[in-house]
């Protein structure tokens, strides 16, 4: 994994970097060769000065009057981010979730790379879901070992969630996306991000009420 | 809708209530009375300043030693994000995703009530999904007009989200959440915000690559 630079970066600013990222992919595309802070700003939903402090973490200053290089800026955040490099990725939990984030392209498009995916139901075991054939939940620790899977997307119903992280954990999967509705506990060294469906209709539920004037930039 | 309060909320603000408030509904479920803002920040990710900061703009402000009262926090913030009325939601799109998104009981649960399936495929029309006929996108304008709608799902696959989209805007569909891998445009008066399932694991990824000592708060 190389020797990480020693650098301090805030949670929140990690938080933001992807946001940054997909606004500099969209400026690469459009073939813009600088993009000022304040363009980049309102593309991540956040202000100029935020993005000048978030990006002067990495190191990065831009020119006065000028920008930021897109291609430059683009590198740094993907090399910061460890996307210059693949990452294994497992999904426990082949229901209609599963299925979706198996298909989803998105992910291998940026490094994501789908090495297994698992159930506990035998009758989906066998089936193949985006070319890759659903096993056992018997398996994940062999699969995990030789395929050093490094993020592990938990897809099962809330019930059996934890079950599913601490065979995880087990297995020796150091990061955790946990989409079931429920808290996950889990060693110190393990990473654990959630991911709620319902927070970004509570954020439009907000604008709705307020049938605001200036609704937020429509980021996409 | 009622008179909407007069005070402006910042949207980064706006962005990290629905954190709070999943915060607050844990403190609630295990019996806490009150709770501080440490915890809170520590909860939702975030530093304790913020936390204050961010509930000032709501006119709560805790009290010294002791936090916030959880069941008067939960209300505010609920009826700040007008999660104390029900939501129309339609759902356009019923691939893997959108049977999941029609599945998940997170939806219900806080005032999104599914209203209306949609999809262009004849062979899905009629099939029931969680309870919910699909019908054909033909029927969009009159299901919108019939239940008032006020949020349109995307999840569909990309190269049609655009057109989803202005039969969405078409219908006086004011929101729109959006699953499509793919930058939409719409008039100033429809909120769009995007859900990238990627994003997440690139957060993941940062702190994989750097094997950190201190991973993120476990938040779930």
């Amino acid at each position: 994994m190389g020797s990480p630079p020693p650098r301090h970066i805030p949670e929140a600013t990690v938080n933001r970097l992807p946001l940054y990222l997909r606004a500099l992919v969209e400026s690469a595309e459009s073939k813009q060769a600088t993009v000022s802070s304040e363009d980049l700003a309102e593309r991540a939903g956040v202000n100029a000065a935020k993005v000048r402090k978030d990006l002067s973490f990495l190191g990065s200053y831009g020119t006065r009057g000028v920008g930021y290089d897109v291609e430059g800026l683009l590198f740094q955040i993907r090399k910061e981010l460890g996307l210059t490099q693949d990452w294994p990725v497992v999904i426990i939990g082949v229901g209609n979730l599963g299925h979706a984030l198996a298909n989803y392209r998105g992910f291998g498009a940026r490094g994501f790379e789908i090495v297994g995916l698992f159930d506990v139901d035998p009758r989906k075991v066998g089936e193949e879901v985006a070319g890759i054939a659903v096993r056992s939940i018997e398996d994940l620790d062999r699969v995990v070992a030789e395929s050093a899977a490094a993020i592990g997307i938990i897809a099962t119903p809330a019930p059996v969630a934890q079950e599913v992280a601490d065979r995880l954990v087990a297995a020796g999967v150091p990061s955790i996306l946990n989409f079931a509705p429920t808290v996950l506990s889990v060693p110190p060294h393990v990473s654990v991000r959630k991911v709620d469906l319902a927070i970004e209709l509570q954020v439009l539920s907000f604008y709705n009420q307020r049938q605001s004037d200036s609704p937020p930039a429509a980021a996409g």
